[in-house]
């Protein structure tokens, strides 16, 4: 029997854990794994929990919802694998490693399909029997280029879009048909380097590192709550290229640090910011 | 008003959250952070709880025990800085990042005392106001020479025993006198290089990182239940010396995290392990 | 046109550096790159050269010759792909990261062919177009076991054997069949849990890292000349399991680092250490 | 006998390595070691030679003048302690660090003085036998207040300005009189968080990660050439004082780093950028 996840934020109060738990109790649910988190610049309080046995989703949502502040948000989920559908342009490293980990059965999702504005990847993720889709960017306005990619997306009815090196920028527009829903790797430890060429950038200020960030995709470029973030030493004999081969390793590693946290359900968004129980 | 908390480990069993968190809403206790986790092999539960307000210390502790299995062990104290004393040889950077600490109330403990089998750091210790004991090993047994530091420590009455690059090997009696209270740090990442000159057999290895471990002492050598560990890349042309050099970063931050986790009671023993909140 | 590498130790001794770029000077040849070393213990010298521009080999060995100490080992070599076999069992993250580089021309590296002791693997192989030998170890003496391997392998005249995860210890004299040609990743940060299992081994002693280490192999156990290594911290909740998936991608990274700089002839071996010019 | 060290900088030609080497050697000189780089971008030629034994100093500039380009830039020197001056301000991590290697001979240079714009770390610094001079910014101008150190630091004719926390911001009239001998300590991972509370600006960011870096100073704040960085994991537990917290740590050995780079006469500038030979 699968276990199920809980996941709770509200506003803050005394005795909340001993009422959530209480509740779980009595209706003989048992806690493998709990964590709780109060932000005190917004007073808000975030708890996952992660439950074995059988559970009767509803009524164990109304008794919490009883119990909680009126604002509270509940969600019980089995736990499950969650469906992605993934964005890329040329580079292979982040596709070819949730490719791999899919076929392999280590990741924590189904891969439905994968989207390119470039025909690159296409011959890989064929490879591994999944369904590619070329939408090219040229030749039609950004808006028809993001509604084709919208109407191809929305068909699978992903849980998350995972953009692994898509190299376009989304409108604000595509960004509201998938809220919080959006993963993104970013090439430069945010907020340094924002926008294009993170290593050009990074080359002509002569930085002693470099990096990526995983983050959720908001209106804003580059903007979005973080997830993930990692860097690694570089010296004055690093060119352009040599630091964007050093950065395939940490970009692919900082996507799936982060993708395995959001599938796992131990990422809240918190305004601009995330809480993660790892 | 201070904070206290309270530490439980007990054998697992159903509803354990719910009853003490409860229990503890029910005598008007607030939570202000909470971790928990059963370890698998042993079946057994630990939980860290830090609370607000005021508190019956004993009418807690009993209506805790009222809930929990007979074999719980539940301690409940101020958050408070604890005692500790220093052991040192003649290396100063792990004591004198105490002694700063100290001195600039940044160390949540109160050095009460410095025992040297060396004169060496006396200088350096009375700098900051603290009693230096110098108890040479020299023309003495090894029993003479414990006894002589256990009446000394035991004199101060501290709470933890900190090996800080103290060079001497303890005996089984005199770690009998302070169980799960001694904190050493170990100049190699066990389980590599236990024993003498680790810098040394690390050089001979021809690794390509070096490191440190921080660990409660028990009755065998570079055995006892690791606290913190840390690496650092080193290449071909380090010596001995130069690892030394390095290595003394590594141990001042891996005693220091060490015993931030401790003095904070984070760090529950179990067995040969340690299970830690932070 | 491409430049070449020229490799050089010999005994150390006053000006060698100075006799050496002469020698190439007058022979007309640029110095692109230029490392050396003394290793103090053994007195000897290590030089790497990368030249631009042609050369004529015969003359500048016989010149350089002329000119160093009569122990002198030089080596000139165009600067091109290695060649190399992998041998690997059932993990697939290690081979699988070495095809996708060789597969988008990001190794310096012709994967000439895989030989797996187990056939789970073959299909991931053949994906990438590289011939997959399935050489199993079931009813056969050892000795039978590594002659087919042998054969096999040299068959391919490879400059390197590549154990990506490959689970079965080689004998001596398996190894004397490529010396310092061999090159493995071993899953723990050796010299700690030499062996069998380290995972399990260091869930049983309670560590705080865990790590890997790619080394050539000789015919000692997981004692041969190391090239990198690489930890990664875990804490109580770790499992044997979940030490192996995080395990995983250091395993890769530690591997690929270590052949991204043999193959490029940055790695000398001196007895049972490693000299590395990154 | 002390070694020397030569620093050398020019414009790229063909078979500078082996006219300095020869000049060296027909002079008598033993290299140690030798590190060469070339900046592409620049074609400006780098080396760093340490050498044993007596050498007539003059002699050898003018023989290596006569082979190298006109460009060329030549210092020899004694490998020797550097002299400097520390400026700091309230925080005591930075300059406890380099009082206590200097005062246990670890320190590749010789403390003369401290400069504080408060008087908080005054007693440290003499606990130390060090002379402080309290140079309050309050009721005076700008310039007033950096002429007072100007004239105080001057008198110790320093080899470099270390500025160790020290929280005011620097005129380009006070850099100009210490050009490329101004190291600062900043609290980010630059060209993340420039100016004022970097920590702040990091929480309310939600980064995952937070740095310091050690540069050179020149006329635009927190923009001159990067020496050391490094950066350390957070979580969203971390307020903005324990993020200060975390960061003593990274700041204290970024700024170690950099130093024992700088004192060892191992970092060359280069525009904005730095060439380090470690």
């Amino acid at each position: 029997m699968e276990n199920h996840i809980i996941l709770i934020t509200c506003s803050d109060a005394k005795g909340l854990i001993s009422k959530i738990t209480t509740t779980l109790f009595y209706n003989d649910v048992n806690i493998v794994e709990m964590r709780e988190f109060v932000e005190s610049q917004t007073s808000r309080f975030f708890m996952r929990l992660e439950l074995s046995g059988s559970i009767n989703k509803d009524l164990v949502i109304n008794k919490l919802r009883d119990e909680l502040p009126s604002d509270a948000q509940i969600q019980i989920s089995l736990k499950a694998k969650k469906n992605i559908v993934i964005l890329a342009t040329k580079e292979y490293h982040c596709l070819s490693d949730l490719l791999l980990k899919h076929h392999f059965n280590e990741l924590n999702a189904n891969i439905l399909g994968v989207i390119g504005n470039h025909e690159t990847l296409k011959d890989l993720t064929e490879k591994f029997n999944i369904p590619f889709h070329y939408i090219s960017h040229l030749q039609k306005s950004k808006l028809e280029f993001e509604q084709e990619i919208i109407t191809t997306a929305k068909q699978y009815n992903p849980d998350y879009l995972v953009l692994a090196k898509f190299m376009r920028i989304l409108s604000e527009d595509f960004v509201s048909h998938f809220p919080e829903k959006i993963v993104n790797i970013h090439h430069s430890f945010l907020p340094a380097f924002i926008g294009a060429s993170p290593y050009r950038q990074a080359f002509e200020r002569g930085v002693k590192m470099i990096g990526a960030t995983a983050h959720f995709v908001n209106n804003n470029l580059d903007e979005g709550p973080i997830v993930t973030q990692k860097t690694v030493s570089i010296d004055h004999t690093f060119t352009v290229d040599s630091m964007i081969e050093a950065g395939r390793e940490v970009e692919r590693i900082v996507l799936a640090d982060a993708l395995k946290l959001i599938l796992d359900d131990r990422v809240f968004v918190s305004d601009n910011k995330t809480v993660i129980f790892k």
